[in-house]
């Protein structure tokens, strides 16, 4: 007998038509037969809904960023830009995708240790923010606004004295290359001023992908407390303050939803009692992942079905190119199965024990291992959910000479 | 105090000119203020180096195939077309890749257990050999091979009841997606006869990139024992026999180079005791990182260089974009440092402990954890070696806007 492992939990609200998976109404085989396979389908009324539920939860003034890096798809990030209150960038080249999006550059900013000085350039031109990572960015920044003749919009990025606990990625708590350090985030914020440039505020970014609510609660009071002091220190009240993100969502087996509801509870009554330092401070909150990852699915065709002592591979004609993080090797040490169905038959109860692989020449391409399914065959199409944020740019797409899958934004 | 954590070993034959790290008799310096950073170099002269030296060890009758996954590029591609006896495939795209580099059709052969009916069909016209991984891709080349008029050339690919010790990807020895099951071989080989299509023989890998001559030496004892088995069970002699490669490249401290003489020795006194049933057969071996390895360079530019809690780091414009399994996180569990320098200066001795980091807003993104470096400044140029096989198409180049990185073939 082989094993079963669990799936990760599908994301609620996926339902059959049909008998077929259907997003936004489309059933997986009418998308797959339109588009062709493998395709990346996002859904915009799961981010309609996803942010119109987030906002109801969070404080009224809190403002809210979407960190483009999650999926920088041309159609989705337009729809974003019109959903949120800005938008967070981490390259030249995702400034030019926000601008082209129609994204406003007074609510853009920039974060990233690593900007090349063409990149600084291009920023201070258009105006954004840029969030400063070191006493050197901002010497370079500075220098290149002034050959410009242009001021440059600067916020300080902190690396904060505490990380987010249960987090899957941590940005503080230790030493860093994001941000700088708290003992020089006033000196640097004097030299700046003192240069003429616009100082726009904070970056405070602990960590991401939390469940916890408790954990994320603590954080966020963590990060104003900081802010505050730092504030203080400087003497002046910072125009805005990007307090991150670090909501995850839930992809393995036993993972439960953040409870906003508590989440922003608290928020609210903390951002109610900042002190005076803080008073005409705008805060938002970013976040990349939240907003975009259950609104996406990776949709495969099954080439072929075959048994290897005992045990049956469905092949698809996708793969980790396109599902790095899905297939366990990226950034994780023990591969667990994504939520993944059977789409063509996504009422249909499991009936064996199946291991999804992809299409490439290498043992790394797996995308669900020894999971329950439906019996299916070749020409079946496999959903792997979970797929709206770092899905197709955080894959090597070009591997084994296959190439980027189609995207499509649906209803 | 940092404890320093070593680095692998840095390919024998790089050296110093005017105190900087020369490629093909280029100095980093000049070739990235051509070229632009991030930049993939390669180098024909170790290409060439490689390749004869490999063929003074191996018997001469043995033919040897480039495994074109471990690295596509181009220029690349087309010199080790005029190197070596033989490109293998994994995909439709490369099959045009191929093509254009030059390669004979006739020297092509096509594994992978996703392949389409279109890349089917692609390879069954451009008279590649099809290395068929299941009974039902064998029924579905047959029926693409008919509809077009056209007797497909197909090998069968074993699953093979061993694997290949110490072997960083095992490709058989259980129940695997790849290849098929031994005892369903001389049945498909039967049936493709029987349908008019040419045989080829047989592909059997067992895994890649082993350090250990003699784990390898087994496994093409193994391989040898099991392909005369096969073909005393079908009657037939097979033309072609594909034993695989494995052979791998030292990336980490104490990996040590493998004993090609000893394999090669041991390799020359297998073919010659070949049961006569293999006497006219055609033995191949396909290496892919093996031949091209060692013959790249990944350089980076220094951006920022900042501290952190007493801890140096240097932000590089690179990353994992480029470079993902220098990064730690493909397929691998625990992160080791790959062979790292500072280019622009490769004559001078360590003076600090450093972590080399990339330019991405992420904590995976890291190219050499407290490493021992030279003292480096923003402009130096970072470089990482082993960049040859892996590096640029292995690597999700779009990640957070940042696009690919320039490659270029020197002397």
């Amino acid at each position: 007998m082989i094993k079963t492992k669990p799936t990760g939990p599908i994301p609620p609200g996926y339902e059959a038509i049909d008998g077929e998976l259907a997003i936004g109404g489309h059933k997986a085989s009418a998308l797959v037969a339109e588009n062709g396979s493998p395709l990346f389908v996002y859904s915009t009324g799961r981010l309609d809904s996803r942010i119109a539920q987030l906002r109801r939860a969070m404080p009224d003034a809190l403002d809210l960023h979407y960190a483009m890096k999650a999926n920088p798809f041309p159609p989705l990030l337009r729809h974003m830009v019109g959903l949120t209150d800005g938008i967070d960038i981490a390259s030249g080249g995702e400034l030019r995708m926000a601008l082209d999006a129609g994204a406003d550059p007074e609510k853009i900013s920039f974060a990233g240790p690593g900007k090349r000085d063409e990149e600084l350039a291009q920023a201070i031109q258009a105006g954004v923010t840029i969030n400063i990572e070191s006493p050197g960015e901002c010497d370079r920044a500075l220098r290149i606004g002034e050959t410009a003749g242009q001021q440059p919009r600067l916020a300080v990025r902190v690396n904060p004295d505490f990380d987010l606990k249960g987090s899957g990625m941590k940005m503080g708590g230790g030493a860093k290359p994001f941000g700088m350090d708290i003992e020089l985030v006033a000196p640097t914020i004097r030299r700046l001023r003192d240069a003429g440039a616009h100082w726009r505020g904070f970056h405070i970014f602990a960590g991401s992908q939390a469940l916890s609510a408790d954990a994320i609660i603590e954080t966020q009071a963590r990060t104003l407390e900081l802010a505050a002091r730092l504030a203080t220190t400087i003497g002046h009240c910072p125009d805005h303050i990007n307090i991150g993100g670090g909501f995850g969502i839930p992809y393995f087996p036993g993972d439960e939803p953040v409870d906003i509801v508590k989440v922003g509870k608290a928020l609210s009554e903390q951002l109610n009692q900042v002190p005076d330092i803080l008073s005409s401070t705008q805060f938002a909150i970013e976040l990349g992942r939240y907003l975009v990852g259950e609104a996406g699915v990776y949709l495969t065709r099954i080439v072929d079905r075959k048994e290897s002592q005992g045990q049956v591979f469905l092949v698809t004609d996708g793969g980790l190119h396109h599902q790095l993080a899905a297939s366990g090797n990226f950034g994780t040490v023990v591969r667990r199965n994504y939520p993944a169905a059977i789409a063509s038959r996504f009422d249909e109860e499991p009936a064996e024990t199946v291991s999804i692989v992809g299409c490439l020449c290498t043992p790394l391409d797996r995308l669900s291992d020894n999971a329950a399914m439906p019996t299916a065959s070749v020409g079946d199409i496999v959903a792997i959910f979970c797929a709206g944020a770092y899905g197709a740019t955080a894959s090597p797409a070009n591997f084994l000479g296959q190439g980027a899958a189609r995207e499509i934004l649906v209803e």
